[in-house]
């Protein structure tokens, strides 16, 4: 893969306008290869496949669609299909928002997660809507960063949560710098009987909202920011470790 | 699901020996109920499964299997299933370890993951083995470690994973408070040609091993003690804070 700078990816899929936008907004910074799942992978996490393998398909350009997760998509770009590592890579613009504990769920996040884990600096980049997408303003707000990200890196084991308010240019606000939130989850369970009579359960994923926590990535898209969250591996709470070393384990 | 106390969860599937070892030495502390995925659901990470209904069966007394990931089964468990929540969620006995960055790819940490995020204090058990698996020491810890959980809570926001060598009890040295561990991954993909000529990849999860951090869960497990990691839900990158405030976007 020499020459080639920059590796895109998404959960959405690869027929998202939301990779599409991506992929024009980054072409004029270097040589662009998108590697997206070919289907939609959202909330799979930061799954791979290993019980199975993997089908990848050319089909366009430096455009590979893969029949896995947006991890999978990662590992498989930078260890099989273009042996060699991009400089940076982006995944996105995602169709929805990525914002406080539901990082966990997100294949965005994941697959800057194993960019991350694979020694290559990486962005997430969502829009905070569910319909009526505008990817202008996170497309042009990607480039910036992207930007910056080649000329300071990133800290080591930490990956970039970017969320942007689905807002004309103009009217966004600025820039923040922001920690994670915190989502309070609704208990929502669909309980239904299929046409042979037996029951079956959809997750109703009911989001009740968040709590204020100033300075945190749901306050800061609030106020019409983009919300960048520094995202880190190391998962220790290492407030706890003093506590529990009390215990009689 | 009033008087039940405790719910266990893996992601080897409902028919693992991991899972029948926990659930007999837990059975002794509370009411114990089973909810677990139908099939392996290894390194399915944090997925939850929106698109699709889910479908649950009793498969025994108190015993329940569902058709997803163990996330799926912790939401639908205290969401659905049970109508209520349990005092504690244990996930496992997994059978292979959830060391180091792994954490992130694990359907058992993840399990425990849903449920901090649903409010109960939660903890991963694991066996440092891929063959030749003696739960007996595993199992004993866990009740030992439950006892405590019950006796103190868990910080906000933080689950236990618990990573215990594959010795008899006899021959492990004790127990370890520890941070996650640094993993070195291998870059191993097979590519391979399939009865039709066409190609395909396997993503070979190829271990280099792991970097030397005193202190660790990788430095714990070594040494043959148990490690107790304490993980925290706020990925935040604190320390990256500042640093991004000074860039130009």
């Amino acid at each position: 893969m020499q020459g080639t700078d920059i590796l895109i990816t998404n959960d959405d899929g690869i027929q998202s306008e939301g990779l599409t936008a991506l992929k024009d907004a980054l072409s004029s910074l270097g040589r662009v290869t998108v590697v997206a799942p070919d289907r939609e992978q959202s909330t799979t996490s930061h799954a791979i496949t290993l019980h199975r393998p993997l089908r990848v398909e050319e089909v366009a350009h430096r455009c590979f669609s893969v029949d896995g997760t947006p991890a999978d998509c990662v590992n498989l770009s930078i260890n099989g299909i273009l042996k060699g590592k991009p400089r940076i890579l982006v995944a996105g613009i995602n169709k929805g928002e990525n914002l406080g504990d539901d990082v966990t769920y997100s294949g965005t996040v994941s697959a800057a997660i194993e960019g991350t884990l694979i020694g290559i600096p990486s962005i997430a980049v969502s829009l905070v809507t569910r319909k009526n997408f505008k990817f202008e303003a996170a497309a042009a707000f990607a480039k910036r960063l992207v930007e910056q990200v080649l000329k300071h890196g990133l800290p080591d084991n930490t990956l970039l949560n970017v969320n942007v308010p689905n807002l004309a240019e103009q009217e966004i606000k600025g820039v923040e710098i922001t920690c994670q939130g915190k989502r309070i989850y609704g208990d929502a369970i669909v309980e239904k009987v299929d046409p042979r009579g037996k029951k079956y359960y959809w997750i109703g994923g009911d989001q009740l909202g968040y709590r204020d926590v100033p300075g945190s990535d749901f306050d800061a898209v609030n106020r019409k920011m983009i919300s960048v969250t520094p995202l880190r591996l190391d998962l220790t709470g290492y407030d706890a470790i003093e506590t529990l070393k009390e215990w009689e384990i």
